[in-house]
């Protein structure tokens, strides 16, 4: 965890009359709103924005972005507050531009697979909205979060096995860029060799190149049938064995999860549960009918010869949702451990053959540790989590958590692996992104200068303040 | 096609004393092997470099890229020439580098399913070596394209539809920037959200940004059972309707390719095969025994109901190749429609529901020209290919030819397409990338200006020479 950088210029109270002026009741600068603004799922302290404001069209957020970068004001784009790494924090003051008024869905293209919707859109809207269709969007991290929050932070989750990331499923962005110029990168087709790949360096830029307004996404057909498998094992290592076969043998799983022996006892507790108290995986499989049968017989005979136990499979929807049910609890059954307390998430992801060893590697630090943490996470990607239980008011109990979180990502490092999976950089994750990328972080902070040369976009995330 | 921008300056002297110094007989200057590598598989005319210089190593690109930045000279990334819109040949004069000798396979990861290898392997030569892990690489452009180039050029092919293009299939990349750094992008995690997504910037961006010395690609199991099928339709349309309801279907089809009947024509005479002068949809699956019987079965039925004839299918490798004949001979084939002649080769790809459309707007249009015009591709991605066939010396078949390429083009962008899906921009569609992009070329430019201040790497593709 990085220290946020003081650098906090007090907002021009001229910068806010304007877009008082403009905007009216949709500036909000009571401390409600502003305090609201100013946390995200971290444990990091609030820092609140001097402001919030809600566009309700690209036009607005240019408008917006004109005005803070004539007054040299941080503007910070929020979805809804559920990234990991204080991306949404105003550790360096400025205005946060709340995109929930931007909620249309603009076009669903059903023949093409594909669908335009306003940044603001959440993805359980989506799919909502998508229901009757045959088709759904895949990428779920867990948090209802917006599209232009998920394209932002190239959010991933439990399906990424299979249909990908973010970086995979957005096919074209509607940018502000820090001139109030606006501009669409990618298009509508399946691929493109149209000059330099500016979708995906704006997925994953956490706000800091341009603010994101409208998104284009990848649809999937729903498979025609999907199954649902969890499976106890005697060891962690058992349990990634499994996984690690049936990656090789290029079983398509569709979701493959792992939740250790402490996450199945926080879930006990949490969802009054008698599941033995042992490393799970939780497995999807989607295709034909025959070919999901086929994929659980598969990955039920590894799981076999690694002593899996209890093993269970299940294709009607609500039986599968039972059967997965202690995954989706995971999270709020974890706060349990630590009442009061907060957690403190941090994620690494590895080539698989590491998997079992960066994971045993890790257990045996857990162990020694005085606080609570959880292990769980998407295994089939090589990536897990870490929710580390601290009282946020305890120094002790965070330096324990940032000597855990500097352990277990310089192990991937190590390995060979990435700081960060799927939650990103934030501030929370600046050192470790100059360990893993070294030089190459210079041409971030190039591209940076090049694109937002003012500074104005999420000052102080995945760049460093003083680079610029 | 636009004309190339003539601002070449003389390569210094003092330049070439210092690589020769260096390189000794690993540089080269005769004319032959200069023009050798003036050229690429367009109808351009040659435009050879002033030397041609061999590098064994990453550190022998540093020295050849902090000479050539010394002297202000141009540097041309070559692998084996194989491109399509001139990108290798030296407009604005300069030092070609060419990869060749910097062909080591450099790891393979079985378990991980990925590999890292020097920028000059070819993609056959990797399959070669992966032949026996039970692993294979699957994009497949046509040419035995050096994996360097490939990811250069963000290649795509046959194979796109079931595993994507360059670009989702590079993991990592080692490059000497301008200043004559290297950087390592990516890694070899499955994913990561640690900071802006450097690889995606370098694939597609055609040598212009950096020299790509070494490349970390994915890797996929060899697929338990393959099945090709072909089928012949009495209309394009219906051919492509069979493609949009395979695709919607979500059946995970591996290959689907089309001939139009000048192409089978152009086949059977080249390869004295029998085949009905008809459009011919050309399919392979990939999976498991189950699974690409049910596959074929389904695509059977959707080809059925279009009017599909002479369906054929087979699982054994050597009758796989036997039904794909036709498909691998296209281009050799097309040549033979003009004796002498040279083949324009052009690019579109299009959102799939306006594949039918766009390919009927076309063929329209190919019955209205004077040279004969092949039109195939690979449709499951709504990506086409016109073979233009036209004397070079001749400025009526030129013309003709960018009448077609402009309309092709500008149809495709007019339907929400790409005016390349996997060809590039080169120097050849410069125009085109305008028309497509807009305001965002500005931001490409902006990012090459801060990339490459001094324009040393493959000046005048994709971004204009006279814009930096």
């Amino acid at each position: 965890m990085n220290k946020p950088e003081n650098l906090r210029p007090p907002c021009p109270p001229a910068l806010l009359d304007a877009l008082r002026m403009q905007f009216g009741d949709r500036l909000n600068t009571t401390q409600a709103i502003r305090e609201h603004h100013g946390k995200d799922e971290s444990a990091f302290p609030i820092a609140p924005p001097d402001a919030v404001v809600f566009p309700q069209s690209t036009e607005e957020c240019v408008e917006i972005v004109k005005l803070c970068a004539a007054h040299h004001t941080n503007i910070i784009p929020y979805g809804v507050g559920t990234s990991l790494e204080g991306h949404v924090l105003a550790i360096n003051g400025g205005v946060c531009v709340d995109m929930s008024h931007m909620n249309s869905i603009l076009a669903v293209n059903v023949e093409d697979l594909d669908c335009t919707v306003q940044a603001g859109v959440t993805r359980k809207q989506l799919n909502q909205h998508l229901q009757h269709t045959g088709l759904f969007f895949p990428i779920d991290p867990g948090a209802d979060a917006t599209l232009g929050g998920m394209s932002a932070t190239r959010a991933s989750g439990t399906n990424a096995v299979r249909y990908g990331t973010m970086r995979e499923n957005v096919l074209g962005l509607t940018i502000v860029l820090a001139d109030g110029r606006i501009i669409k990168t990618g298009g509508r087709s399946r691929k493109s060799a149209a000059g330099y790949d500016l979708t995906r360096l704006f997925v994953g830029s956490e706000g800091t190149l341009g603010l994101i307004t409208e998104v284009t996404l990848t649809l999937y057909p729903q498979p025609e049938a999907a199954s649902a498998a969890t499976c106890t094992f005697p060891t962690i290592d058992a349990a990634v064995r499994t996984v690690i076969q049936t990656i090789q043998l290029g079983v398509p799983i569709a979701r493959c999860e792992l939740l250790d022996a402490i996450t199945i006892k926080a879930v006990n507790l949490h969802s009054k549960l008698g599941l033995r108290e042992a490393p799970m995986l939780f497995c999807e499989f989607h295709g034909s009918a025959a070919s999901v049968k086929e994929q659980a017989e598969t990955v039920q005979a590894i799981a076999r010869e690694q002593g899996g136990m209890d093993f269970e499979w299940a294709t009607r929807q609500e039986d599968r949702t039972r059967l997965w049910q202690a995954r989706h609890d995971a999270y709020p059954a974890c706060l349990r451990l630590k009442p009061g307390g907060r957690a403190m998430s941090t994620d690494v992801c590895v080539p698989i053959s590491k998997l079992a060893e960066c994971i045993a590697e890790t257990n045996k630090d857990l162990r020694g540790t005085t606080i609570p943490i959880a292990l769980f996470g998407h295994v089939g990607d090589g990536n897990f989590h870490l929710a580390i239980m601290v009282d946020p008011h305890n120094p002790a109990d965070l330096a324990e958590a940032e000597r855990v979180n500097h352990n277990v990502v310089h192990r991937a490092l190590g390995m060979g692996g990435t700081c960060t999976g799927e939650h990103g950089i934030g501030f929370g994750k600046l050192d470790f992104l100059d360990a893993e990328h070294g030089e190459a972080v210079s041409v971030m902070h190039a591209i940076k200068q090049s694109l937002d040369p003012h500074n104005i976009f999420n000052r102080g995330k995945v760049i460093r303040t003083k680079q610029m």
